[in-house]
């Protein structure tokens, strides 16, 4: 911790404890720096710093005062705790590689059984283009990309009701990118962004890339989404985008009600806060109708919301995009200096293939075939859990995210498996901020076979052992 | 500007005016405050900013005072001008968008023609392999990318007599990628890096996007690199990463000699800095051997070599690499989290392409036709163009650089032409801080036809209008 931390850290515990109230004046720089014996460029860091996190507010010549936010913030303890930055690139770094292995079971996998997204049609499409000039030409492709694609993304979003037009569409190099480019055209260093406190290990890394603060929201134990602790969090800081994921959420599974969602367009329209919205697994639900997204409540233009095909139709079929409306040029932007374009052959090749219902077919068996999988992996991982295990199955998606006993840290259990060959994901790749590590995401999209029936009764193991311990 | 750089800009006059010497203790924080009325922060905020740019330096609890790189700094007025916050991307946006139109003559393009970029071998590799299940699998291709592949790469650095191995390669989904992952995985924000005066546009947007202190290295006007004033700025600006472009320069054109390429690395080890070789034109030469690379004199691991297939075969092979040695983690770490993974259909069928050979032959043909092309353009250019034009040839790649009369502003050639559906590159592109703007980067890499000869005559017929005037 560097001098100015451990500063910020001690008044900001005064705050907290109410020595100093809200619009009291804090010592001068000078004072502070006589008072601790810090230099006055540690005393100022440290102002700085509180400033940053909303403790402290600076009226020019004057001085330092205390926010009315700190003491908002001391009489709502249950509040979402003050930003932090994150170190969470060498976890998911590890983790990626250790579970990249051939052979290895992979329950801890992130993509799809690879068995489900190959389609001979889409393959066959590929290769009739891959012989014709024209997927070989940059003009028609460059940002934002191919004209006929995005018209048929936004006739998509127009089947839902949502008013779309191919230039409210840009196309981008998968899913990842679609979050990171919006990401990056909507804040600056510095900025506050919301996460939810499980979620995607991607956003968590943007926003360590990118320098920004943190603030996360509570999970929500029963709807999966927190609304009080949400428009609390937008009243308390000064929150500039959003980024969540609320169909088939990413690791945990549930998918937000079209109530919460609605509400959750009218706060930002409220606070005028954008939302990037993770919608990588609106094609995976098993009901028979499609959850909406806030996209489709958004009166304001508030709302980036980011597709893909690599969910559906693999790596092989890398290309996503963002229902970006009037932020498609700063996208572009940041588009044309980073990943530039989207292989003009894919896009060709997509373009056949959503067009001539082939996707709806490939989609219709592709929901069948994961649904049956989930129920399989399900009913087999709860005959040999232990009591005291929970699993979180939700109809959507191809993750269970299972509860171990609480004293139990998943990342261990990873470590321990992985001698064994079987890959798990473990929670801190997807919380690292939080206290309890007692959870696992497992991929259930494989057909049940002896070999997983192996690996589960291997975690089994591993926990009864732990029990015994 | 801010009222910090405003007090900052006064503090450097005086030390250029030679006020304050090396080692002379500035006013303190509070007698500099109360001298010039600004609050105290303005002052640590400019005091901080002149340290981060190497005129101060701090001493704990005591003060700041003036480095003695300042007063070097001062004796030798030629050294390359203070670094610069730069703002290219629009520019670049808007010159990447206008030169989009199907039907412009493209002597803008950054692209070569897309004609001699076609091999009808490669696609029926790619037909192939769209077929076959192994090219939509991550497994083999994840992040450093396709073993066979790299090994490849590998080969061919070895018959250049460069020590490579497998492992020191990462695939990349192209030369852009390469070096924006480099970059990124070599620097903090604030960090100074060199570049070379008149480059490739990418490298100033990345050196935006990134917030880094861009330091310019004077062009030669001979040999194209001043390796005196590359020694000075080594020695005076704490730079971290050189990227340079050395072999075909984007956009003037020159090759440097191998004798100065060796100095280079000479000096990369003395000073212990990083270089970023942009090497993508490293196969367009159209002479007896390929130029060496300074990759090829680094005995130090220093270099980060990038190249790229997109070059040669076009954007449908958009697959780079970087020649990353030790650095080969680090640049997978931004990799998992930004551009992910390279297609394995691509990097599936350049196996195939490049280990037959093919890539051989296609590269004859390919140097073949961009020699001829370049010879014909540039004989009918300079038979049209008037004599106080100049026009920088060079026997490799497919850019000329043309030098227009001093008093002609190149981006208003570029708007007038644009009205014309002609496209050329302004020097603006690449030179963004350079007084002088009179030239342009012309593409010569079509064949010769009347549409090209029109273009050049409407060129032609600007300059004449333009010294009328």
């Amino acid at each position: 911790m560097y001098k100015f931390e451990k500063l910020a850290q001690s008044i900001r515990q005064m705050i907290e404890e109410g020595i100093w109230k809200a619009h009291d004046k804090l010592p001068s720089l000078r004072e502070q720096s006589e008072l601790s014996g810090y230099s006055l460029m540690t005393v100022l860091n440290a102002y700085q710093e509180l400033e940053a996190q909303g403790w402290l507010y600076a009226k020019d010549k004057s001085g330092y005062y205390i926010a009315e936010r700190a003491e908002l913030e001391i009489s709502q303890k249950e509040a979402p705790p003050a930003q932090e930055k994150i170190q969470i690139n060498s976890v998911v770094f590890n983790y990626l590689k250790d579970t990249q292995a051939p052979d290895i079971v992979p329950l801890g996998s992130a993509f799809p059984n690879p068995e489900l997204l190959f389609n001979s049609k889409f393959m066959q499409l590929l290769s009739q283009h891959a012989k014709r000039k024209n997927s070989y030409l940059n003009h028609p492709n460059m940002p934002p990309g191919n004209l006929e694609l995005r018209q048929i993304i936004a006739g998509r979003y127009q089947l839902q009701g949502i008013s779309c037009h191919s230039d409210d569409i840009v196309i981008t190099s998968g899913a990842l990118d679609s979050l990171n480019l919006s990401l990056q055209a909507l804040t600056q260093p510095g900025d506050f962004i919301l996460l939810q406190e499980t979620v995607f290990y991607g956003a968590w890394q943007a926003a360590e890339r990118l320098g920004l603060n943190v603030i996360t929201l509570p999970d929500h134990p029963e709807s999966g989404f927190d609304l009080k602790a949400f428009e609390k969090a937008l009243k308390q800081y000064p929150i500039k985008v959003c980024w969540l994921m609320l169909n088939a959420q990413n690791p945990i599974g549930y998918t937000v009600s079209a109530e919460i969602k609605e509400k959750i367009a009218q706060l930002l329209a409220k606070y005028h806060v954008h939302l990037i919205e993770d919608d990588v697994y609106q094609e995976l639900n098993f009901g028979k109708e499609k959850p909406v997204s806030v996209k489709y409540f958004d009166q304001q233009h508030l709302v980036l919301h980011c597709g893909s095909f690599s969910k559906t139709l693999g790596m092989g079929a890398r290309v996503g995009w963002v229902f970006a409306g009037p932020y498609s040029n700063a996208i572009q932007h940041v588009q044309l200096m980073s990943t530039l374009t989207v292989s003009p052959l894919l896009q060709n090749a997509l373009v056949d293939f959503v067009a001539h219902h082939h996707y709806e077919k490939h989609l219709r068996s592709l929901r069948r075939a994961l649904d049956q999988n989930k129920k399989r992996f399900y009913q087999e991982l709860k005959a040999r859990l232990p009591t005291d295990c929970k699993i979180h199955y939700y109809p959507t998606g191809y993750f269970l995210w299972v509860e171990l006993p609480t004293d139990m840290d998943s990342q261990q259990l990873y470590t321990n498996l992985l001698a064994q060959d079987i890959s798990i994901a473990p929670s801190l790749l997807f919380r690292p901020k939080h206290q309890a590590q007692n959870f696992i995401r497992l991929n259930c999209s494989f057909d049940w076979n002896d070999k997983l029936a192996a690996a589960v009764d291997q975690i089994v193991q591993q926990i009864e052992t732990h029990k015994k311990a």
